[in-house]
This record gives C-alpha cells, structure tokens and sequence, in this order.
C-alpha cells in the first residue's frame, strides 16, 4: 500500500530485541520513525518502553514521546529517568507538547522537572501550564516564525532562516508590529516572489484568521477545517501574538471530540480510556447502568400498574419486548443523527424545528410500516386483530416519540449550553420505554378486556 | 471569540439583501469568505444559491461550490447555468473538485460539461473520475509542485515560482527524475537555506511517506494524521508521481469516516444524509428497523415458549424488560468503547484477546452490582428472595454475554474484513434480549414454580 505500514512481525521484531542486549536493540530501533515506535510502544510493557526510551538519542527519545497518546500515558516514561537526562528529553519537546505532557504528573513532580530545566523552558512551560488544556492556549505552541512588518525582503528571509533553525517545521509567517502586535501573515512563497525592494507590511494578507487564547478548541478545529488552514495564531485581548495552533494539532483533537461523541450517546463516560483496563471501564460505566436501571424500575412500576391486564392476556409480555426494543433503537437512530449533525453545524432554530418534524415523519412512517407487519402477525398467527390493531396504534405511537425525543433532547440541551452528546441512549430509551408500555397496556386494557 | 463567525444575523441579512437588487446582494457577498458563503448557502433555498452564484466572479463561484458540503449537493449549482459560464467556473476549480462533484451529475450531463472545457482541463478531470471516490486516486489533486533531481537551486527556485502561479497553496515540493519517477520530497525552507552550488538530490529526505493511488482512503488519512503530514504524494505501481492529497482532504474524510461510525452502531445505514429530508431517513432506517423487528419476533418466540410461567408469576414482566433494557445498555457501551478503538488502533490478536477478557470482567461486575440492587427489591418489596437470586444470576449473566459480544463481535468482523461499525447495536442486543430471557425465564421456571 505505502512504503510504511507497521504489523504484527514489527511488534515480534521488537519482542525478540528485546530479549537480547542492547546493540541489537539500538540497531533495530534505528529502523523506525519515532511516529511509529510510538505506536509500536502501545503493544509493549512499561519496562520495554523505559528501556527503549533510554536507548534513543535525547531528541528522538523526545519526539516518541510527543507522539504517543495521551492513554498510554507518555508522563510515565519521564518520572523514572535520570534527573539529567529527563531535562535533555524535555527540552527537545515543544513546549506545547511538554506542558501537556507534564501537566499529568502529580505536583511535586512537575515542580522538580521544571527546576531541572533552565529558565526561559521552564517559565515558558509554566506559562503554558496556566491555560486550560481545552482552549487555545492549551493547545498552542509559543515557538513561532515572527518577522516585523518593516523589514526588507532581504531582512525578512534572513530572519526566517534564522528562526526556523529551531523549528522543524513551520507554515506560515506572522507579521508583528514593534509591540508584538498580530498584523497578519504571509507566506514563505509570497516572500520569495516578491520584489527586492517591497515592505513586508505590503505582502501583508488583509483578512485572516486568529482565535484568542481561551477559545474552546473544538471552536478551534471548527476554524482550522473550515478554512483549511495550516496554522492559526493565538493572540490575547491587545492583539499580542501569543503561539500559533497547526493542523496536526487539530486532527488529534478531532480525533479526541469524535470519540467522547461515540461514547457519550452510548452511555459511557467521555474521559473511559478507550485501551484502559476494567476498573477504569466499571468506574465510568457502572453510573450510567445504575440509572438506567433507577428508569428500568419506572418502566417496570409501569407494568405492574397493568398487572390484572397481563395476567390476563400474557401474550402481552412479548409483544411489549417488542415495542420496547423498536422505540429504543428507532430513538437511538434518531439521536446518533442529531446529534452528529448538531456537532458538525451549528443550527438555526427554524432548522432545529424543522429537524423535529422530519423525525416526526420518519417515526410515523417507520412506526406504522413496522405496526402493520405486527398487525398482520396478531391477525394471521393469534388470530386476534384487535389485539393486533392495539399493537399497531403503540408502534407507531412509540416510534413517533423515539423520533420527538431522539430529535429534540439532544436540540433542547444544545440550546441551554449543555453537551447534547449526554442526551445518551440510556436518557432516551427510557422515554420510549415508558411510553411504550404505557400506551400498549393502557390501550390493551380499555380495548381487550 | 475569533474574527470572523456566523450567527443568525448573516443569514438575516442575506434574507433581506435577496429580497433586494442585485446590487445589493453583491455588496453583501462582498464582504464574506468564500467558505463562510458556503456554510450559509446551507439556510438559503436552492435558487437563492443560484441567484448569488450567478453574481459572483467565476473563480469566487468556484470556491463557493468546492467549499459546499457534499450533502448540499454543489452540483445542483450547476446545472442550470449557461455553458459558457459553467466552463469559466469549472475551470477555476481543482481537478479533484472538480471531478468529485461532477460525479454526482447524470452521465449526459458530465458528458456535456466535459465537452465545454478545454481538451487539457478534461482529459485531466476525466482521469480522475476514473477512481473509485473513496481511494487516494480519487482524493488527489494533479496539480502538484514537482522539480528535477538535477536542478540547481537557482533553477528549482525559478521553476518552484513559476509553477506556483498556478496554485493557491503548496506544502512540499515533489522531486522527480527525467521520467517522472518521485524520487522524495523537499521544503521550500530546506533549499531557501542550501548553499548556492547545492543540486536538489542532495536535498532530498530519503525516508517519506507515499501512497498508491488505489490506497483506501481511511489508510491515508491514518498516515496523514500519524506522520503530521502537510501532503502526501500519490504514485502509480511505477512510482510516477499522479498527485498529491493535502490534509485539508483528509480532514473532510475524517469527519466523513467519524459519521458513518457513529451512524453505523446506531443502526443508520452510512450514507444516511445528516441534513437530507425524511425521504431517505426512512429509506435509510426501515430495513435496519425491520430487521430489528425480525430479531423481537425472536425474543418474543422465547417469551411465548415460558407462557405458563409468566400467567403464573406476572410479575416476571417487568423484571424482564429490566433484564432485557440493561443488557442492551451494557452491550451498546462495550460496542461503542471497542468500535472506536478498532478505528484508531489496529489491534494485535492478544490486544483482541484482552479487550474480550476486559469486557467479560467488567459484565461480570456491573452485571452482579445492578444485579444485587434488583435482588434487595425482590427481597424487601417482593417478599421473594428465590425471585430475587433469579434476577440477580439473569442479571449478571446477560451482562456478561452483553459485554464479549459487544466487544467480540466486531472483532471478529475486522478479522475476517468487514467493517466492525455494521455490528450495531440492533445486531448486538439480538443476543442480550434472547439470551437474557432465556436466563430469566428458565431459571424461574425451574426455581420457582
């Protein structure tokens, strides 16, 4: 397919190096690109990963570790190291990359790594440290390329090279004023075609996109894919030139807002570590189970109202499974839909409106072609079609409100400023569930008995 | 919060300036981003769009229809304008645009475009509505920014200007041999910073990630993300440079891949339009629903065969609807956590292997700690500590079996290649629901009647 595609025989590779002494190990390790030994760590045991870790030169001990994610926790390769040589992997880290990473670490340890470093790493990490890790400053890195808006075109190319020393890479390039002031950007290439004797202030592009440093990074993802930008600055509330955000940055937050999406409407805590182990999982499920079983008792109290009905007419129970399981799943369809369209544009209300009606359709529809296949069984097989008739008027009735509530929870909490992603299944389903039984019972004991 | 973001007001005020003169509405559009335009068509109706397309210089138009989310349908744009100036604006687009929304157009009418461009233009569109959409050939750009390894650095830098006229953005620079083989990649700040008398093969990075064209395009958007990679080249099975796909691209797959995840465990088939009418959402859900209906008359099967037992012991009923509604519960949470993993990591057979074994662990405890709460009802409430250890072993049981097929199932699936995301929640709570009333019900009928 590509020229690098890792599998099970690299993870072998890896497992037998390690067996043996370190040159075979350093050979091996040689092979590889630090993105994919981060990859390969998650299959190893913390013991390999320190080992290995030890073995790399500082700056590519230091690029493997800002790759690996966050839920293989990165911060655990640090704490064992040698005071010395920690401060040599830190400080080839981004200092994004580095207070993010150190801010996992209890307090007193990161205290002692950023003694360990000298003072302008340490104060810019510790600046770093002080912004909410979901907001622009969280994100952003304070090494940018910076020119002043009154250099040559000479002057400016010179200093470019000269910054981009320390950079690996680098996208765009802000224009700043004599007080750090943004003034705007301009690209590499725009210099270079330029004339010898422009301003840079003259290649300046009016119109151009910032966010400021407690923007919501999902704001900030919405920007950068919007506008398909390599980069975006970060400024404060004077317009000062804080860092800049890049994309890749943005794809693993995307990454990060899609999966606690997935898990939130699945009734599972968005911080569960999707590789974690079982306590993790039954401390972020078992919550969620419990109240679901608080609104099964609901749907159960329900049903005993309607004792004498079932008693009397126990084909009952498997139809009510039935009406149940379909309001379920017709309402998480309704809501995995809502939900996602609410997470990629932001709706006006007339097409939220619009969006509960069109579930109200859709239930109607759904419910009545189900209903009529229900209908038809009770007629045909129980030889009972008004039993039949009951079934079909609570199918349709429960798919119209899986459709209504599905639609519009998740709408109505979007609306108060509240996660619509909590509107999970388990909220939902306990609508349809009441309701189910509510109208499949009442109607059977008023019709049928 | 940042510069530029749309609220209600701009789409007000495009309401208005369309009840006006054109010279109105041109003056508003003035003032707007072409992808801001884009994200307002999405509240206009379709011949408010064409009014304001029709205004708008060709190559504004062009950016206003390649921004437009395919759900909105940019190809519609098209179709009712004059040829002469469908011609002006297709060509202002990017070949892989260009050809992505041609492709939704009836054949005759692709034909007819293509007959209006120049011969350059439509044989290049017409090489690349040759790919399979969903493939790196299909995402590709040709355009791409390509220099001989023999170059001087005077000559790359004349060619890598002249070339770039033609483009609005580049990231690497693709070096070839005289036959267009690719030979690797270079920056534009690498050679700004090579001594004067340096050739470009010297330059070269020799390790970098390519794709072929017939690459799925999941595995690219995998390479981008994890190589934090501008730009990719595409080659043939020869390694003749084809093109390029940009991380803006991808990113678009991203959230195209994120939805028909999310789409998929809920039971909605993946080309479910977020934004399409109830038309297709019934198309889209009925036969997952029926299906769903197919699976009840299952469990229902199940109930009806424990008829006796439940006429005797009524009460039954709402615990087994408990029984049922928290195995669905627990099977979706497993099914949604392994999902998400399967889609970011590629799993090894003992991560498979463990991940069953965690979700066993984890039904086994949810299951006996609901389980328990259900049993101290039965005892207290009921009287009835026999029906109470009943519902308590159906409990965890069912959780258990919730949690290695919510877990297992899909990993099964990827193993023998189809995608994990089909085995959605209306697959995955078959096997709670019939197993779960087996559990109850047969225990109860051997315990306590």
């Amino acid at each position: 397919m590509q020229s690098f595609e890792l599998d099970k025989s690299d993870v072998l590779k890896f497992k037998q190096a390690l067996e043996e002494d370190d040159t075979a190990l350093e050979a091996l390790v040689a092979e590889y690109h630090a993105s994919e030994i981060a990859i390969l760590f998650e299959s190893l045991p913390q013991e390999a990963r320190e080992r290995i870790i030890s073995l790399l030169p500082a700056e590519m001990a230091s690029d493997v570790i800002s790759e690996m994610d966050a839920e293989f926790h990165p911060e655990r390769l640090l704490e064992n190291l040698h005071p010395e040589r920690r401060s040599e992997i830190v400080e080839e880290l981004d200092y994004d990359d580095a207070a993010d990473i150190i801010s996992q670490l209890p307090e007193h340890q990161q205290k002692e790594i950023l003694e360990e470093l000298d003072e302008e790493d340490a104060s810019n990490i510790r600046h770093l440290l002080n912004y909410d890790e979901d907001t622009a400053g969280g994100l952003m890195n304070t090494q940018v390329i910076k020119i002043n808006e009154s250099f040559s075109k000479k002057e400016a190319l010179d200093e470019i090279i000269r910054q981009s020393e320390e950079m690996e890479e680098f996208y765009t390039i802000n224009v700043v004023d004599d007080h750090n002031i943004l003034k705007g950007i301009v690209s590499l290439k725009d210099i270079i075609k330029a004339r010898n004797n422009v301003k840079i202030r003259d290649l300046i592009k009016p119109d151009f996109v910032y966010v400021r440093a407690e923007t919501d990074q999902e704001e900030v993802a919405k920007l950068i894919s919007q506008y398909n930008l390599t980069s975006i600055p970060v400024v404060d509330d004077q317009m000062h030139l804080l860092g800049r955000i890049t994309f890749d940055d943005v794809i693993d937050v995307m990454e990060e807002e899609n999966t606690e999406d997935i898990l939130k409407i699945s009734g599972v805590s968005e911080d569960e570590q999707l590789a974690g182990n079982w306590k993790e999982s039954v401390k972020s499920r078992l919550p969620w189970l419990v109240l679901n079983l608080g609104t099964a008792f609901l749907a159960a109290a329900v049903i005993r109202h309607f004792d004498d009905t079932i008693k009397q007419l126990a084909i009952l129970a498997g139809y009510m499974t039935m009406i149940a399981g379909m309001g379920g799943n017709a309402a998480t369809q309704a809501l995995a839909v809502t939900v996602r369209r609410i997470s990629l544009t932001d709706l006006t209300d007339n097409q939220a409106y619009r969006t509960v009606l069109k579930e109200f359709t859709v239930g109607l529809i759904n419910g009545a072609a189900n209903g009529l296949i229900v209908f038809l069984f009770a007629f045909f097989y129980d030889g009972n079609p008004m039993l039949g008739l009951v079934i079909f008027l609570a199918m349709t009735g429960n798919l119209v409100i899986a459709g209504i509530t599905g639609a519009g929870i998740p709408l109505m909490l979007k609306r108060v400023g509240i996660d619509p992603a909590i509107a999970s299944s388990i909220i939902i389903t306990t609508f349809t569930d009441v309701f189910g039984f509510l109208l499949l019972l009442g109607l059977a004991s008023r019709l049928l008995l």
